[in-house]
């Protein structure tokens, strides 16, 4: 299976692609970082981050996206570009029928770390660590990016294999 | 000049088209509501938004789309999908290289009555009295959608007349 993390923003959004097989450590096949220039007007930034999205879905084709699931509490103007450039993820993935699943963050800190309040730093290095990197990928977003493509592997897995459970429980 | 205004939404996104001469009253093209299905999932919706919007963008054709700039402050997943509304509203302006207007619904408000404080029933009823409507349209995500593209002729035009003299102070 191939996991396809989104950490949105419209300034720098967070991508990292894993791939998993049963009983394997999961494997780094790409990450980075789709930029827009703060100083282009806002539906341009919009338009950059679809197109950046799109190359990356385009080129490693994953099974699934996994998507940070964005609350509105402060510094609302970066709330709703971070919710719009979600929702760009979201759009991208649900066009091509593929799996999109959502993970708050205390979901992808508990998940690599066992506490939903650990810090970036050691999200970053149980990111390396699961992956098997020499130090965590730089910027923090490709970092943020692979941490919800790994949780969605665990915690998916997780909710796939209850589901099969339950399909095998009814008929 | 033709406006298309905006009133986004994840349930109901109002679209209302006007067209305006120089001089003459701004008469309504069409007018009506995309709505999406609550029962689906939430990518799901996004896709439908954007399928209605590219729908009635690609049959009117505006020079101009006239959004509601959203704001986050209180019933926060809500506010999550009107700002996705948005974005995919700005999207769809942005790839077709019209011009995309944000406007606030205060700025509406003040527009339309006067008073930035004023209320859906007056909005609705200005709306049918500048454009010789009978009745306010429903529903009211229909008449805010043309309250926007009004405001943006009346704020838009301005800035427009403001840019011409400039220009025309410079050469």
């Amino acid at each position: 299976m191939r996991v396809m993390g989104v950490d949105p923003g419209l300034t720098r959004c967070g991508v990292g692609i894993i791939d998993a097989a049963p009983g394997a450590r999961p494997r780094l096949v790409a990450v980075g970082v789709v930029r827009t220039d703060p100083h282009e007007q806002h539906p341009q930034r919009l338009l950059a981050v679809e197109a950046g999205l799109t190359e990356w879905f385009d080129s490693y084709r994953p099974d699934v996206i996994s998507i940070e699931a964005v609350f509105a509490q402060h510094n609302l103007p970066t709330v709703t570009g971070v919710g719009q450039a979600a929702g760009i993820a979201m759009l991208i993935g649900a066009r091509s029928g593929c799996q999109v699943a959502m993970h708050t963050p205390s979901e992808v800190k508990a998940a690599l770390t066992g506490s939903g309040r650990a810090g970036k730093e050691q999200v970053g290095a149980m990111v390396a660590r699961v992956l098997g990197l020499a130090a965590p990928p730089t910027p923090a977003d490709a970092a943020d990016a692979l941490a919800l493509a790994i949780t969605h592997l665990w915690r998916g897995g997780a909710s796939n294999r209850y589901a099969a459970a339950v399909a095998r429980g009814r008929s």
